[in-house]
């Protein structure tokens, strides 16, 4: 009779198990053992149920040992900490019972997985072992169970798999304090130059700005930025390759995290653009612009002008909001693109083609789009106020660096240079006649640009 | 030679079928036999194909019952109401033939699924089966008829199966007729308010409001009100667990069906709270507005008014916009983590940070938002026309009471206790301390507030 | 000792397999031949990795030919065009080997792969083999690999394979082409009409009219005609299977082809609609705007009108919003349903609701959309300048092709007899009297309507 164990403690795992277990012992030392007896897989098989214990406990199974020679033990335990022990507990569990089957599994269920419908796919529950039979076993336990086994093959998975309930928003971080960062500068910027300045100035009170034209400021100069950002990365790792003239050379570590985190960059982007819109939009709907046109209208009546026309100004509100709708439409694509269930319906070169095409031209848009804001307001002195330079002037800094960048990848003698290193050509020897060697690859390497 | 039995009438599955049948046998029982005669699988199996035979006529097959002894049966019957029978379909064809390997699947096939492309989700079949090597061949089959089957386990899943296909918007039923319900009242309320009443005093023909103002004024009620729904039920549920003194007591089931449809309740409210926002935006485009707007220059001009700002009013408004599309903003981020495959990407803590914690803040702010829109004049007389409140009082009533009911469960002493109860203590005995009994789970009763 | 050889030269598929290579061979041919030595599974299995051999060379592997007799070899090739050969590279191999098990598989691996998370579709690799042992071996060694492994079947799936890299939005060529093309015209249209026109006339300068209104008054007919195009394949394939009494014939390629892109066809035209949704929500944003309301302002005063309201102009436009809005609304459910994920949650009837009835609802509310924006100024002579029709009235023609040939869709006796011919009858004879023939059916002749 084959017996599978479970060690360690998921959350709510024990409240997932427990109603199929037909009957429990829970000893002094918190063992318990439990049997499934409903369905026809039961009958060969007999579960245990090993609760609270965590990795340092592992050691006081020793007793055990005898008992667990040939039985699967299916490790369930999570750590509290992202890679907390240079080995996953799974294998730390396997090394010290090297004669039991050790299976890695069920550690991401959680309560709430159980609430939803049958599809969904938080009743996946991922699973690995070195023994093919023991992961077989258990998969098909999981599915007895009501779950969607994922077979991640073997036991070196685990590392990856006990971090997965951990991870919060972990390639998050980054992006959101970088976003954080910069909108709380601009926004303090623009608030001194257009709210302070002019109150020094004239005793002007524009502190109804505050909530809407300020923040309005701040939000498209944020987007603009983080998009350059995710180009941004690409080109230093391009520059990275050329200069070591080799692909296998490994990313210092700051350009890793960067280059991983580009999707989140570009997403953060693309929700400070929509934001930048829905502000836009919305001014009209104001009351202090409704007072500002009845003014106007007024004095342009007192002032007996038939016609207020200024051809210049209308072209240049026509372009700058055009060339904003299609920035925004292409950066649409972009996100679209990302959420995951359309994304694995790309193959590499549609997802290519989005990403990396489709993002220049938005970032070439919406350069133009601030540039056409900007007009010929950065070479009059009226607008730096405060000796700073208005905020559109700060906005074009990171994107024209980029764009300046990517023609110089483009020109024909370092884009075909590029190439040849990014089809394993090495500065030193190349790759295609060395036959004993291998290339000491890591995937982090790879860059798209 | 195995042989594999297909029983029932799927919608469509018999045209799915058939091309891959070489041979079919189709007598006055209305019997087809058909055996697949491409592929090496081909070779040792034996397709037996039983068009429309309802579970009524599954008794007819008894003559046959000798010859079906160890041969697997596939049950691919739908039912034409949810739990139409106590047991499944499959489980009856199981008792009826027990020396035969049911196995259920296909039954959710449809003819349009064969049009879509290889990576799509539509060519998913469901299978499940006590035997497993029942159950393996007919995954293969499925595989070789160019299906992705994905195992669901025991045979008990057959009759979530079965319920699949004649699933028609199950969990959107309820919150639709609340949400239509809620607008058809408050629209009345409305036009009432805001036509009749006019009307009949001064006898004002303000009827060109209907199709935009009116409505705009229903949309973001209806769209707050739906989002405290949701959060009302996780807070009744605590309340429930609260009063009881412990997790393990079953809802009652309308609260039960309450907290199934809280994705629904939530994603019907941003449906309506993107609604408002584009009835909104659109306010300034009307040709009323414009009418509006010159007589109102042309009143000015008249009464020589040289600046008509009016401070609060432009405090108000800019207040009023900042908060809407900050609680948009807010709401788009929870409905994007509803698309099925982004949610998936989610673990477990990071879903509840969104669904949860942001959710109340969204619901916070857009409360905040009316409140503004309201400002003094829930106090003025002149807005309880016919002796009714105006709109946005109405708004406030069950966002208020959702707020104030959180803020009790997040007094320390009331949710020390609810911690402590949701993690498995009970009032009469604490589960720590029992060592022999298994407690009385059920998924329905977790909750996440 | 079992052994698996890969053959071809997927793009990167070297780096990847590489570094779990624990010694190679490279000889003059070309020929690297590994084996992976890591993990318990490698200790059973020998990987033979073959690269850069393209189809023309698998006969050069003759001469191995009795080294891989019972051998599993992987086909791990891509073609550089669709459907380059008649027969699969993976057929063609196991046609020069009948003695090996040929295995197709990892030919979708790219680099981006590995660099995104552990639950990313894009570590998807597609496996078929006619060899079941083979098939779990190969499948089995993906998971070993780190990727997540979709068993496909038979070997005849490894064209759909092989044709799956090359692939580059090829359902979407033809509806692009079609929007441009549109687009294109229209605009090229609308300049004619509303710039070059009263400039001819009147020597009246529009041209600022370019960047925002003449493409706003461009998109918005795209829309509606892409819309139209969705549902007139729908009843042109009806009106075929009406002509011929049957579903069971096989609808020409043209038909065939617009069928599949319907989808493609419909986010195109939902694409376009939010574009003009855009457009038109920065109308009031426009200095253009703001001056001819100050001149209009003007205006008024010194006409000395008090009051210039229009009834029907201010209805005219409240209704044309307010079914603008609705149409969107309607048309967004329609392309969130797209979302693959949200796709694979729905059931067929589910879908079928949203896509055809909520869609036809869409066009019929689009079209009155137009209408009313239209008004009375299609019987206006002024409106057909340069003997043209208004924009609007063109846009009318095939919604109302559309409407009108569903009405008699709808018709109870077409209807009848329609449904008839989709469950099976035949003009000619009914499929359900005859009892030895197979349908000669195919799945492409199946359509929605």
């Amino acid at each position: 009779m084959e017996s599978i164990s479970m060690m360690g403690s998921p959350k709510n795992l024990n409240e997932t198990f427990l109603p199929n277990v037909a009957n429990g012992i829970k000893d002094a030392s918190k063992i318990t053992v439990g049997i499934i007896g409903s369905g026809d897989f039961a009958k060969s098989l007999t579960i245990r149920l090993i609760r609270s214990i965590h990795r340092e406990h592992y050691t006081s199974l020793w007793d055990l040992k005898h008992l667990l020679v040939g039985k699967i033990l299916v490790d369930v335990s999570n750590n509290t900490r992202v890679d907390q022990y240079p080995d996953s507990n799974a294998e730390y569990l396997a090394s010290l019972f090297p004669d039991s089957l050790v299976v890695k599994g069920f550690n991401v269920v959680s309560a709430w997985s159980l609430q939803l419908g049958p599809k969904d796919a938080s009743r996946q529950v991922y699973i690995c072992s070195n023994n093919v039979q023991a992961r077989h076993q258990v998969t098909e336990l999981a599915r007895q169970l009501g779950f969607i086994p994922v077979d991640l093959g073997a036991l070196s998975s685990s590392r990856e798999i006990e971090n997965l309930p951990l991870r919060l928003f972990t390639l998050w971080k980054g992006p959101v304090v970088i976003a954080i960062s910069l909108a709380t500068f601009f926004f303090i910027y623009s608030f001194v130059r257009d709210v302070i300045h002019p109150y020094m100035r004239n005793q002007q009170s524009d502190f109804y700005k505050i909530p809407i034209e300020i923040v309005n400021k701040t939000l498209p100069i944020v987007a603009i930025t983080l998009l350059s950002l995710v180009y941004l990365s690409g080109l230093i790792a391009a520059a990275y390759q050329l200069y070591y003239g080799t692909k296998y050379r490994r990313f210092p570590p700051w350009l890793d995290n960067w280059l991983q985190c580009r999707k989140q960059l570009g997403l953060l982007s693309f929700f400070f653009a929509v934001v930048h819109v829905a502000y836009s939009l919305c001014l009209p709907m104001r009351r202090s612009e409704r007072y500002l046109f009845l003014n106007m209208a007024y004095q342009q009546v007192h002032a007996n002008v038939e016609n207020s026309w200024n051809e210049e100004e209308v072209w240049r509100i026509e372009m700058y909001i055009s060339f904003g709708i299609m920035s925004l439409g292409l950066l649409s694509l972009l996100a679209v693109t990302s959420i995951p269930s359309v994304n694995s319906a790309l193959n590499w070169r549609e997802f290519s083609f989005i990403q990396s095409t489709l993002g220049y031209v938005a970032l070439l848009i919406s350069t133009f789009h601030v540039l056409i804001y900007g007009w010929k307001r950065a070479f009059e002195e009226e607008y730096y106020r405060f000796y700073t330079p208005p905020n559109f002037v700060l906005a074009l800094v990171l994107p024209s660096i980029v764009i300046l960048g990517k023609i110089i990848f483009l020109l024909p003698c370092v884009s075909r240079k590029l190439r040849r290193i990014r089809r394993g050509w090495e500065k030193s020897h190349a790759i295609e006649e060395t036959s004993g060697s291998v290339p000491h690859f890591s995937p982090e390497r790879i860059t798209v640009m």
